[in-house]
């Protein structure tokens, strides 16, 4: 078919040109991911890299070698470093190089997943019953592939919010609902639950912390009573939020009793699992998880522990209608047909607040197909283990003070010295700390406040973390805190 | 470093493997998109392949070869077809190869842009500059990459339902303010406004539909005495919102006249651009879209007319603070400290519902530095000339009939043959025809629903597309409207 001359796209010149550069990066990239070990775990922006993030935007074009070394040159060298086996800060994910080819993948296929016929829901599907089925939720439940987990929790609070209300919320509004509604959860929650009853027109006020014990659990008991507490003053509780390892300690509230709890009182109950329901994949972990399978819905992260590329969370409701009824709109422009590419039986655009929907599967199906299922859980496994060793050289070093049980792949602790300091001076001296071993390059650990003091946390989500990695990160913590006065 | 033989993370046994399937990936793929002209616009999924997505989860691996292969045969080639020149269906983007590059890219670095320094969140922050700068917005304002325009759309509608409850909404939710807050935006606009006003908790019935003239677009006078009905009625008008470019036929509402009102009557005025709004990238164009810079916000895709892979979206608020206000939540864990990678001066994370993100930031910087604003620019003009192309071929075919006014880059008609049908039978016969095109092969539009009548749409959102493949879908049309009946 022949063209007017001035029908030009977006596709390359120099198609041969472009092969090449993609190959060179594969090469570049894999290679960097293999010998990754030998790189600092983290490297400051030089300012002259910083500046070059200042230029307009560029208006003519560029040949995609020149593209590919400038990305090679001012980006992928300053990237923050999860995929280096001696990060350990927040709970982020390393991802896989079959994840990362995957990715290539899915962006060349292009598929949006809103609600037609393609190969690429079905993957979708398959994925959801995969984790269906790993996690003790039964087939018929729904369940969604999100942007991470945050989405996620705010999906299914929004199903349960919508089935409490008492008005239909999705017309009428949060006002037109007789009840102030209120959820709970442990003082150690993350801020992705309290953020969802933000957007949700709840408010922050809606969300009830119950405070933890010395093991960052939730009190049941406790909670009961905070029920009690809140129905005499006429508010209406409707949803239990379950921490499966929360971002602090790992701590695992006690899900089956919160599962009975929220089944006696008629509550829904939801389960913030960003990491730690993966737990569930094996074998010997799984009963520290139990009662995940009883959640009416459960939200977490395949990009954390699952080692997939960001970024792509999980949500799971138990009743399908309900999770549907939540979101559905109408649009003529969606109606299905009898045939053809809108004859799918997929309602995935009506089980969440997007429409278009890349393809976040394919990662999960091609890794997990390479490596297997049993090789992930056998990852896992590993990380409690490396933080069972932290745990055990924390606990031998005099210097060091374990600051929370270990109950699954977070640690923390601090270098309290042999010498007296006050609290503030200890604060700032792991602050201090952790700045000065993660400028090192040796490896980066984080932060976080545990009852008012700040801590050193190591989250161990990373499967290219080895124990002699961890000992290299304590020796450096050890290091530093007796070039800071010991 | 020498660890326990039980130390094994998802890295692949046989890198060398693993680079020979990438290079075959690039090969195949790039071709694959190179040569996309010459295969069918879509097929449909044979029984075999559906049920090979029903195997349960892979829990022992297999060789990346495998995997490979398995993704080529049963995946790639069932897409649905968005990368196809001939796919008009829905309003879908097509993607580039180097954006498909980038991706790989972006998950081999793996970066999480919560917050903590590296150069991706630079990167992002300079595509937003030049998004700012292309749009006319002022450098002040805030934005955020988001998985595509719902959650744009509803991160902009948060932050006016907070400027304008009077209560801290946030705080104590939608119920504790005194005001039934109420927007307004034209009958033809997005499903996806109508979903983010339930999912914030002010319901559908919180979204006022004025209804359009025979050109599709917002009657302003309408508006205003819709306004006038609803403050007597004691409602609390807070936010206009203007589609620049309706998902059914294109059009674009008056939006200078829009914010002058909303100016006159200090609402928020919000610009729901999903694809529209890259207009203002061209020229030639950008007087269309005029009035779109003056918007409190605006939210858009560039996985749509910005040719991006699947799924980046874009936010921009004028009012930056405003923005920060409204997500602003408190983690200890994600305090900042002075130094490292914690010191990031990037408040992405208090930007909207996600905390971890992705890097989609990449595919835009690699893909616009390669292929330049000024291409795309003129790739969206080529759109828009096809568009008028086929509104002047269809009106000059007597069997066809326009169905609405073509004022950028969606086309609705009708084939009405040579006999007179009822209405009912004339709405199926589109749809029967959208159904044997598609199936042929040859083309993909779709059918959408105007004033209550079935039409065919096609959306021109494809920068593979040559007039020529209009052509051949027109005739593909008549083709089949003769063969039922003429």
């Amino acid at each position: 078919m022949n063209s007017p001359d001035d029908e030009r796209g977006l596709d390359p010149e120099d198609w041969e040109a472009l092969r090449l550069v993609g190959h060179r990066l594969v090469d570049e990239l894999l290679h960097s991911l293999r010998t990754v070990r030998e790189q600092p775990a983290w490297r400051p922006i030089p300012e002259s890299v910083k500046q070059g993030f200042r230029t307009p935007a560029p208006m003519q074009g560029s040949s995609p070698e020149a593209v590919h070394r400038e990305f090679l040159e001012t980006v992928f060298p300053y990237r923050l470093g999860n995929i280096h086996p001696r990060f350990f800060a927040r709970v982020m994910g390393t991802g896989t190089p079959m994840g990362a080819l995957a990715e290539f993948a899915a962006a060349a296929m292009n598929n949006n997943l809103s609600g037609l016929e393609s190969s690429a829901v079905h993957v979708e599907a398959q994925v959801l019953r995969w984790l269906k089925a790993l996690l003790g939720f039964p087939e018929t439940a729904s369940g969604l592939l999100t942007s991470g987990c945050s989405i996620a929790n705010l999906i299914a609070l929004q199903v349960a919010r919508d089935e409490y209300a008492g008005v239909d919320v999705n017309v009428e509004g949060v006002q037109a609902s007789r009840y102030r509604l209120v959820a709970y959860a442990s003082d150690e929650v993350h801020s992705a639950v309290q953020r969802a009853l933000m957007v949700l027109g709840l408010g922050s006020t809606a969300l009830r912390r119950v405070p933890t014990g010395p093991d960052f659990r939730m009190r049941v008991e406790d909670l009961e009573d905070r029920i009690d507490d809140d129905v005499g003053q006429g508010l209406r509780p409707f949803c239990i939020v379950g921490s499966c390892g929360t971002v602090n300690t790992g701590a695992i509230d006690p899900l089956d009793a919160m599962a009975d709890l929220a089944e006696r009182r008629k509550l829904w109950f939801h389960v913030d699992g960003a990491f730690g329901a993966l737990a569930a994949l094996s074998p010997s972990l799984r009963e520290r998880v139990r009662g995940l399978e009883r959640a009416h819905s459960v939200a977490f992260d395949l990009h954390k522990w699952g080692s997939a590329p960001y970024g792509v969370g999980v949500v799971l409701v138990r009743d399908a209608e309900a999770h549907h009824r939540a979101f559905q709109t109408e649009a003529a422009y969606l109606s299905p047909l009898p045939r053809g590419v809108a004859a799918a039986d997929y309602p995935a655009n009506e089980l969440g607040p997007e429409l278009s929907r890349g393809f976040r599967g394919l990662r999960i199906w091609m890794a997990w197909k390479e490596h297997g299922v049993s090789r992930l859980a056998r990852a896992i496994e590993m990380n409690v283990a490396q933080a069972a060793h932290v745990k055990q050289r924390v606990e031998g070093e005099a210097e060091l003070q374990l600051s929370a049980p270990v109950p699954l792949n977070l640690v923390t602790f601090r270098y309290v010295g042999r010498r007296r300091r006050s609290p503030e001076a200890l604060d700032a001296l792991q602050a201090e700390i952790v700045m000065r071993v993660q400028e090192s390059g040796v490896a980066v650990p984080s932060t976080t406040k545990l009852r008012g003091r700040t801590v050193i946390r190591l989250a161990i989500v990373n499967h290219r973390s080895r124990r002699a990695d961890l000992d290299a990160l304590l020796d450096a913590v050890l290091r530093e805190g007796r070039a800071l006065g010991g």
